[in-house]
């Protein structure tokens, strides 16, 4: 039964709007054993010249990215070595942690330590699950990888799955954990 | 500014509004770029006899356990080896898919699998994530592993990460990932 | 989808928030055509001390009675033929309409009306419909009537129904329609 | 000083609106002892982008016809012997009980049945009486016949109520009472 | 933390909207000892089609002028010996008490004082104060006055304050004092 | 018409309540032309439990005291020359402007120069004005002064009119008016 009513400055469109509709209903269901049907959400929308705050109208600011979005084509820009734009995805301060590395924080240090490695590897995704934390999002992906060793044999089903923190609308964390290792052994 | 209404049957306790409170202000987050002491939750709650659907009153189902603690229960039984414990938290259709292994859907397999790969293992975790997700709670934990090897030397610090489904409750997929296989290659 | 909202003082029982649950469900699905469960009605209740009407505090009203049970009790002293119980639910200014005679007012003037007309008659009701009118309620019921001729001569299964309007808890106009005629015609 | 509140995906007319405002506060006041101008009903409509059940978009129903509109469109149809129109407004199964008469169900029936009894009738309304119940609406209308019995002499001031049950738009059932064969009677 | 919603008729203009949010605010503040920004007013308004009272729909009405601007207005007029000016925004019934004078009524009754006592006088305000009173409105004003003896000498610095009070957006009561006496006693 | 529904956390005696639903009432009189009846105020509590902001749970601060009564207070402890009693209603930083005086920042001062003008001075009250001010109140005060002079003759009927303002409860300027020069120089 639970019934959520949001207040909100107008200005966000649908899309933005549905996004919290879902969210508060997860929210919601996260709790209370509702089931989703039974949970209503509705989103009032206020002109600017009607909400105050101390007495003084506020203007709404624009919605956040999508940070399923974010994670996606940063890991695409990767994949196709396009560094500059990844590179701009990056906040300043991105750290990240790969099996058996030491921790790296730029694009550059982590395609050097992959060289000798891999000869290139690509992902098939499984599934994307994100969430709000640490004053930011925190998005999780996982699935198969596959690719070429670096004497030309294939790999495919290696499992991998990379955690994000993002802040600001910027990758500001990165792990990775996956069965290569795991794979190579048992080559 | 948002401010998010929630209408609801009296009879929670101030922990489980507590979680409501802290999971709607991180919905609106989530989306829209707030501070934190921008959002507001206001709570109405409602005498049964205060509320009805299609004219008939509702009773409040009890709230759902805070799925963290799920896992965290369930992993605890699992290191001191109280498999009637861990399996009492297990749903119909339980898989587990460790690295390098096959899926498995009992403790037993499990155990007979970890058996000649060392002779114990504890958890250090760095951090639980939680969230709504596929009709139920997605949990993620990570942190370190230490513990022995068959040959009595001890191993710390190799990474883990542990993700859970739970739906009703109880427990239904989980997935593992770590760098033991990096750290025998190592080794 | 419609939610409903009530505001109302504190103060009214169970059965009253019931009558109103329903009340408000049925109004909203006199104009819309949702399914019963698609439509909530969540009562807010406040203390007197939490009211202000020009800035002054207001008292509840005692609920109106239902007007269904008003007529039924009207119609049980008239058929026991206990004049001083019906006549004190009797507004100031009531009249009475029955087939094939002139308005009547009191109540003895409709006994004397009736007495060559039959020995006896009971009603047997197949339904209530009672609804707000008037600036009061207007309340049908229908159903058949048995009893006894003045020849002694049982009759039964004539069609009836009778129309009240009822102001301030009293009964103010009585319509009557029923068979009789067309069964002392085919008779 | 009962508030109500209706919250309403967009999209409904004015007429719509002012009739769930009428129907609502007549809700009210049929319980609660507040003067008319006490009661006020606010409706919050919104946009289908705002209202989410189950995390989803709903899009509003077409608000329902009128009922006694319904009811009297069918009685004039029938007055003026129109009887594809009046057809075209029964539902399945529609069944008429009409004094002395074995219940029918076609409108053939009903014009065989009333052609030996009255040249024709025509009736002057004194009220339509209109209500939700049993999932859809009940009609009360009552007032006076006047017409030609066979004979060709004329007749008016005979008592009339009819009684209908609407679902989904269309008449079920019909329930007539009157004063005719009091009258014949008393011829 | 008070949570102000106002709900409303559509077609106030901005500035209205902005008086009340800061009015209500402000009423707040007056009890409770809120930082101003964490008061929050919300306005939300409604088509006169979404309101109803008694069942019947409501017309908003105009809103009021700002009673600091009508004062100001009429002591502007006053300066420039504009007197149809000032005497339209004069009720029926409005006295006037200044220092060491009897109540006046007219505005000539007043010139008529003024003129044995200076050439002319001019207001700097340092403050306005308005407040809702009396069924209207109440205004306080004060500052210095400045201006010429009879003798031509000139004066300022002269402290004064003028208390108004308003009602149906016109002045009903005026009381002066001022420093004028003290000021002659000393010179 | 309008409606004013003020969220509030619990713990506030009715006397709190009272002024609130009075200034609330007051404020929206201040800009709409609605009659007294016509403006209701819903003041909804929630227990701590229920509000969050920022996630977090917030506890209601003590309501201010009534500055009307500080300003009665201060003065009648100043009649009764009671200055350790005026004294503590007194902020940092307090100032006192008198007519003809220097401005002033302590009671002696204010005794010392009021030694050679009167022996002593009642206050009779005509009325006392509050508002929200200055982030905190402003108090008027207005009527009469009686006393004696220093030769001990009487006087009576003298104007004045106090302005406060008061900051955390605590006065921190006053401004006074009065007819006294005026008075002296017809005597």
């Amino acid at each position: 039964m639970p019934i959520v009513e949001l207040h909100l400055l107008q200005g966000y469109d649908d899309g933005v709007k549905a996004r919290l509709g879902k969210g508060l209903t997860d929210a919601v269901r996260f709790v209370l054993p509702a089931a989703p049907e039974a949970v209503t959400v509705m989103v009032h929308e206020m002109a600017a010249a009607n909400y105050y705050r101390g007495g003084e109208m506020r203007q709404p600011a624009p919605a956040l990215p999508d940070p399923t979005r974010i994670v996606h084509d940063y890991l695409s820009a990767m994949e196709r070595r396009d560094l500059p734009a990844a590179q701009a995805m990056l906040a300043e301060g991105f750290t990240m942690q790969f099996p058996g590395a030491a921790p790296m924080t730029t694009l550059e240090e982590l395609i050097a330590w992959s060289k000798p490695r891999y000869a290139f590897v690509r992902k098939t995704y499984e599934r994307f699950d994100a969430m709000p934390g640490n004053g930011g999002a925190i998005v999780y992906c996982f699935g198969t990888l596959h690719g070429e060793w670096l004497d030309g044999t294939a790999f495919e089903g290696i499992r991998f799955i990379d955690r994000f923190e993002i802040a600001g609308g910027k990758l500001i964390r990165q792990d990775v954990w996956n069965d290569m290792a795991e794979a190579k052994a048992q080559a």
